[in-house]
């Protein structure tokens, strides 16, 4: 696999891009239209910009990988040679359920197709594109050159080998690949994550404990570097809320909580410099 | 407060014991008779050799600190100008209450009692004191010198002033005092751990993924030091096995896997080189 098409040049559409673009693969990032396209231009010279700081040894790398991304609102060209195309659309069933039928008549007979949705099941879209066998789940997290993982997740009718495929594609993105084996809403991050969050929000509405208390523990007893509220703080309060609001009723008591106390107040964690805590911080464990 | 007396010089006891020596208290350490007595000498002298090497400018305070330790079989004597006294005996209701009810009719009136129960709700013993407003629960992580936090919790009975004397001795004893502000069975740490762990063991049991995947996600997505597999792999199999085998449906499910693929083979965790994974390990993510 080396062209690869991104389509959605979004907040993780164009890290997904430029990215890849970064690590020498040839790129196309296709969005709805010229204004989108020019959206996306100024999110991947943005994120080069970012890289030279932050990624070591970016340096002139950084720019020239702005050379490998061609930006396109052409569906077909942006599709015309894709060995893998990677959906980055927003997070609408219809939306991606036609983008897929759209370029399952598009592209060539080789092209391997990937979401990268956080919440949609993958079999809800594999027969989009009329190649189910050739469709998976490629999921990344934000700031995807820090946290390099990248969730591979199947459906029953995905090829072992177009598995595998996106597997390797995903090592040589310098990503830490990794394998679910059965489609699982929330892939694995999340499982884990939203019943921590749920533990620490209930000690927080059932008055055991606060935020900070709780933070501690769990970074002293555990070697974590943040406890559930400062992951909280980070993920953005305005996004918890949104979980937990869909939670059962504990986590909409634990929602409630978080409108009142914090995002009524304008405080939406690390982002507002307030959230659960006050940023920057010095825990009390350290 | 700065005469402790603890009761139990077990793996817990004497990491109490010797740490608030080491940190200038004076201390009475009592345990059933001699042989235990002796015993618990052993833990303190081998404590204060791990100080040496594992805490930084320990040198020849370490050795100094045995000499505030005085270790005693006799009860009476262990409490008669006891400011606190911290119980660490085994985790029995019988044994924990007759203990409490022995000590609450010798000790002078001013002292507090503290349970370091991990198991046993504090309720369920200040009675057995004949003084609940002077009792409650101090509980201490193993390996109290590194994973420095202790959890304070008292019972609806607890005098506030008693329970804030508590949490300023537990910071002069250079731990992070965790305030917990009503009865929670689990404390905060395992109120958060459990369900991180389970949710772990599902996505074993019901084959999503294997410990190597799970572990990757969460290290490299919450900038963990551990993944949940580790973490049990570090408190043991038998540990996680006694806890599983007391869940739901799904955790005794865990339970049988942690058995059959296990400990039936020998395999312990970090203490036997190899449980969910071999150790010395290199994660994949680093």
């Amino acid at each position: 696999m080396s062209r690869i098409t991104v389509l959605g040049i979004g907040v993780l559409g164009s890290q997904i891009a430029y990215h890849a673009a970064y690590k020498d693969f040839d790129v196309v990032a296709y969005d709805i239209d010229d204004a989108a396209v020019d959206r996306g231009r100024a999110r991947l010279e943005l994120l080069s910009e970012q890289y030279v700081h932050e990624v070591e040894g970016a340096g002139a790398g950084a720019r020239k990988a702005l050379g490998r991304v061609a930006l396109t609102s052409d569906l077909a060209d942006a599709v015309a040679s894709a060995d893998l195309v990677i959906e980055a659309a927003p997070e609408q069933l219809a939306i991606k359920r036609d983008l897929f039928a759209r370029v399952g008549a598009m592209a060539p007979a080789h092209t391997v197709f990937a979401t990268n949705t956080s919440t949609i099941p993958p079999s809800a879209l594999m027969k989009s594109t009329g190649r189910p066998e050739r469709f998976l789940a490629l999921h990344f997290a934000n700031l995807l050159w820090r946290h390099n993982i990248a969730e591979v997740m199947g459906t029953a009718e995905t090829d072992p080998d177009v598995y595998t495929s996106v597997v390797r594609f995903a090592s040589a993105l310098g990503m830490v690949p990794v394998e679910i084996k059965k489609e699982k809403p929330g892939y694995l991050l999340n499982s884990l994550l939203i019943p921590l969050i749920k533990a620490a929000g209930e000690l927080l509405t059932d008055e055991i404990a606060d935020p900070s208390a709780v933070d501690d523990v769990w970074r002293i007893g555990t070697g974590a570097s943040y406890g559930p509220f400062e992951m909280l703080d980070i993920i953005g309060l305005t996004t918890a809320h949104h979980i937990a609001s869909h939670g059962d009723a504990k986590q909409r008591e634990f929602a409630r909580l978080i409108k009142e106390r914090y995002l009524d107040k304008g405080n939406l964690g690390v982002a507002t410099g307030e959230g659960f805590h006050v940023y920057p911080r010095t825990p009390l464990g350290t």
